[in-house]
């Protein structure tokens, strides 16, 4: 089975906004055992939809189409598939009730505008869109299947997941590709593929390969196999071997995230262990990390953004002599910081943060990216420096997942690495 | 002038690597006034490539394709350029004896492999690569010239800027598309696209469309025309003519974002305003997105979270028996944590939010999504309780830039307009 993706948009076109959803789709797709016969972006134009469409659709088994189905005069996907039909559009009422409902559910009156993403071309299908008012559409163009998704990344990969992908995966049959992924925080790429060696090797199988993204370096890992249970059996085998090369630096596997991980970690016992935060540098992206599951209100109680000197004294109890003497960016004021957040939310645990995130505010002594970490428990505290690279989004995006990686450890009863 | 672009690279297709170039290509090229037909990314085949580049040949005037000129196995444009002319490749010696000074200099030897990045197609030209070893070609195919550039971002930018682009903008005849963006948010796009009516014409020029990001619905503007001057002013025009339409919704332009915007308003006097957070479901990403920028510190001080009805107590003074009564998520409970997260932080003004993010916790009165929030000023507090759309992090997203748009109003000395 082939597919080409399809994405349409003048903001694409133009190269105002770079497409992801096309290598998206692709890896989906590959990862069934479907083969990609290539992408193709175009700009809101019906003349080029309907001749992309014609022409990919002559081509190959499925074709998959995102964006163009909003509810403005520069939509035009559906209007070009009826017209590459040959039907009219037809006005699908089970969506029109859904997004008419949607609207009045939360006190509004829908738009006269977004009827006419309730017009599915007659003959086709209404795809159901879980996550947005843009139903999707799958037609039949002689012996290729059309989809037509959500340009919003969101949407698509909801209803891609949902309707599209299983349809593909069933008619893919024999080759597949297995593969998942385990998740570092706290080395550099460079340095886990050292720890990594042969296993690296291009011509392995599975394969290893390493991806950089918001800080954490994720080792993917592929099979390719044309038996499930062989090929399930190897790639088993290689996350194994991958685990002893790396250890404890390894927090998770697929769609584990370090969030979710530590917030398993808190719930692992009978009684939850909960946690309070106090930070200055990354106002507030701890606590908002810890609270971007469902269910964090078991874990996370309470949270300080203590910006200033006098909200630090003020709030969690810091002594004035101590940022005197060592300033807001040191251990003495983090573990001050940790250990009052913790008095005062009378919970397990408190995670402490204050640095320099940049771009100004770096002395010779504590340059930017220099961030102090302080971790309050029943039996004491402890605190560690460390310096974080990169802009200013960045140290404070690093410093975030490195207070939840110094509970990560604790919580695991094994000592730092760092 | 118009001009398709084709990317060429099996972790392109596959989706391993995501395309930039293409969009990169094709700001630069709008920039100079060239239409874009698309783009198209396909695998490393030789029957694929020598399809695509046929196809898009006798369809536009300038062809440009990234990648497939490396020294391996799988870089195959140059023999299917060479097809597709129906000539054979030959060597071009002078840029065998640069490849292999370049070697020599290093003092290393070129090795064999390399020689075939000096193969042309007979009776194309040669394009200097002043950024690596893969000599560019530019070759005429019926009334399309076609340029190929490198896969590599670095390299491709270097050759396309230095000896594509000049040959595009010269033949462009002097049309140029000017381009800016408006954002707004609160309002849907369908919403959006009935205020702004005829301005989104697809006739129209300049032309106007809309694009949905994380919440913000924004409005691109795009001038096409062949005197600088000329284009500048109606671009302008119609982005008053936008301004008119959408009025106050629109909070920035351009490279603005919701933030900066806001944290303009709080310098725009002499004494900075400053402004403290008191959040709850939202659980500190207010607090992180008033810290986003660099200086947040001349306006931001101290944020609470305070995730449960003990915290909301201790820490901002709401009283027992408004929870009670009215629960913690109402209007006056969120005007109690603002008034006193605005009393202990001593701030101009208080922001507080309390909802419902979901997926559990819905109620029938109170779906999920609810979201009341509070701003609390020295004249009082102003309350408002609304519906938000989406997911638990799309609701938690949305409702940290209503508290912003409404701080935004307020500053502006508007009336909220919801």
């Amino acid at each position: 089975m082939q597919a080409f993706i399809l994405s349409v948009g003048d903001e694409l076109a133009l190269g105002q906004t770079i497409d992801t959803n096309s290598a998206w789709i692709s890896q989906q797709l590959a990862a069934v055992g479907c083969d990609i016969l290539g992408h193709q972006t175009i700009g809101d134009s019906q003349a080029m939809i309907e001749t992309s469409i014609k022409h990919w659709a002559a081509q190959t088994d499925v074709l998959i189409i995102s964006g163009g189905i909003g509810p403005t005069e520069d939509d035009l996907t559906r209007q070009s598939l009826a017209a590459v039909l040959g039907t009219g559009l037809e006005r699908n009422e089970a969506w029109l009730a859904h997004m008419t409902a949607h609207f009045t559910s939360r006190g509004r009156t829908m738009p006269e505008r977004n009827v006419v993403q309730a017009m599915i071309p007659r003959g086709a299908t209404m795809i159901w869109n879980t996550a947005g008012t843009a139903a999707g559409i799958r037609a039949t163009l002689g012996k290729c299947e059309v989809f037509s998704t959500p340009g919003v990344p969101r949407e698509m990969k909801t209803m891609f997941t949902r309707d599209v992908l299983p349809w593909v995966a069933e008619r893919s049959g024999g080759a597949v590709i297995l593969q998942t992924k385990l998740h570092t925080f706290g080395l550099g790429e460079s340095a886990i593929g050292e720890k990594l060696g042969a296993l690296m090797d291009r011509s392995r199988n599975p394969s290893v390969g390493t991806t950089v993204a918001n800080g954490l370096v994720s080792l993917r890992v592929n099979a390719r196999c044309s038996n499930l249970a062989e090929g399930q059996k190897q790639l088993d085998e290689t996350v194994v071997a991958c685990r002893a090369a790396i250890g404890d630096m390894i927090f998770g596997q697929g769609e584990d995230t370090l969030e979710s991980v530590v917030l398993g970690l808190l719930g692992a016992k009978e009684k939850p262990i909960t946690v309070a935060t106090a930070e200055s540098c990354t106002g507030g992206w701890l606590a908002k990390m810890l609270t971007d599951l469902p269910g964090s209100s078991r874990y996370f109680q309470q949270g300080w953004v203590t910006y200033t000197n006098e909200s630090k004294m003020a709030q969690l109890g810091v002594k004035e002599e101590t940022l005197a003497t060592h300033g807001a960016v040191s251990q003495p004021t983090v573990a001050e910081m940790a250990v009052g957040a913790r008095q005062r939310a009378g919970t397990d645990y408190a995670l402490s943060i204050s640095g320099i995130a940049g771009p100004d505010g770096g002395t010779p002594d504590k340059p930017v990216g220099t961030v102090c970490f302080g971790l309050a428990h029943a039996g004491g505290v402890v605190t560690r420096t460390f310096g974080m690279f990169g802009d200013r989004d960045m140290v404070r995006d690093r410093s975030a997942k490195m207070a939840l990686t110094m509970l990560r450890f604790h919580l695991l009863g094994k000592p730092l690495p760092f």
